[in-house]
């Protein structure tokens, strides 16, 4: 048997990746790090688990896209792995959440490999517990987005989380608005550099592409 | 300073917390467990790694729900943490999604103790890697709810968890079905106890109150 775990190691802060998630890592053949441009935000998070181990950079450019990436990238896993060994796939937050790993996921169930996915924590848990406010209390709902809000769902839901709204910020914040959020803006949550934005102003200005919006109905 | 930490052990396989989560256990002076009619499930999970710890349970029963047990608790962590001493509240799954640490953590706020909340693993998550199925794919949205379903909603997202479904089971499959969904209810996911229920007669059959359905778009 040869086995490929899809790992998510979480937000950002080393610690909170998962203890299964870490001991594949210390125990596995092979760590195949996602990379653009020659930069693994994911590598850099377990960066101190991963310095004896055997590690194969991927590289998937920002921007671009197209199944070939990712058919390249399976070939790449299958042809590293011997009978009996084990890989690890690094993914920042969690596998199953806005990852490119869920295409590579389709890739790999082509393949004899045995895949199995390990969660982790994602952003917007990240972002709840950071700000200790919550994501649903009893009876409520939450309505998780990237890049587009839908105003007939804003209408009915407690909490939203909105990724990637680098691409749209001026019109998620006024529907927002119009429909009765707090929100505020979490840049890089537990990472070094985190910053929570609160103003409207300052969040337009922002240009970092991992900042998130939490908002919750007033 | 005082401090207590609200720390979330993940859905149910005990290497599914965080790093950060076990090391703050394993360092603390008080280990506070929620349990039910002397039953503690976070307990369980956390057993291997609270053998040696100072362990204080404290009651929640099922089904009873008042500020009155929420003031009580946080007065026992209260009274139990004496100067430079650390205590750990233990919960299933997340501390911030659909937690009764949520409404302990008001009570807590209200006290010289300093809090932080350490995110966990949330069942949706853990069963989104366990079904090898997205929750959001890029461009996609989701939709958290326990118990009920809004149409309108449905309507417009792409992948659905429903939590605490023995309310209304009958209900949440049929709009599931109606709004054109594959589902699928999974019990106790990463439990030892684990099941995956495919067909709408053994799920309306299954009583367990810690089963979820997990919906995507046809």
């Amino acid at each position: 048997m040869r086995k490929i775990y899809g790992i998510g190691v979480g937000p950002g802060d080393k610690e909170l990746i998962t203890l299964k998630g870490y001991n594949l890592i210390r125990s596995c053949d092979y760590v195949f790090l996602p990379s653009s441009r020659g930069n693994s935000l994911a590598g850099k998070i377990v960066s101190d688990y991963i310095v004896d181990k055997k590690v194969i950079e991927i590289e998937f450019p920002m921007g671009e896209d197209n199944e070939e990436r990712y058919i390249n990238a399976c070939i790449k896993i299958n042809e590293s792995l011997s009978e009996g060994e084990v890989g690890v796939f690094l993914t920042l937050g969690d596998p199953m959440t806005y990852s490119t790993y869920l295409y590579l996921l389709l890739q790999l169930k082509k393949t004899e490999l045995v895949v199995e996915t390990i969660p982790g924590i994602t952003s917007f848990n990240a972002v709840s517990s950071r700000l200790s406010l919550p994501l649903t209390l009893r009876d409520e709902n939450f309505y998780l987005a990237d890049g587009t809000l839908d105003e007939e769902i804003l209408k009915r839901v407690d909490t939203v989380c909105v990724l990637k709204i680098i691409r749209n910020k001026l019109d998620i914040i006024d529907k927002l608005i119009k429909h009765g959020f707090d929100y505020v803006c979490v840049k890089r949550c537990t990472q070094e550099n985190e910053a929570i934005l609160y103003e409207k102003s300052e969040i337009l200005e922002d240009e970092d592409y991992m900042s998130l919006i939490y908002a919750r109905r007033k």
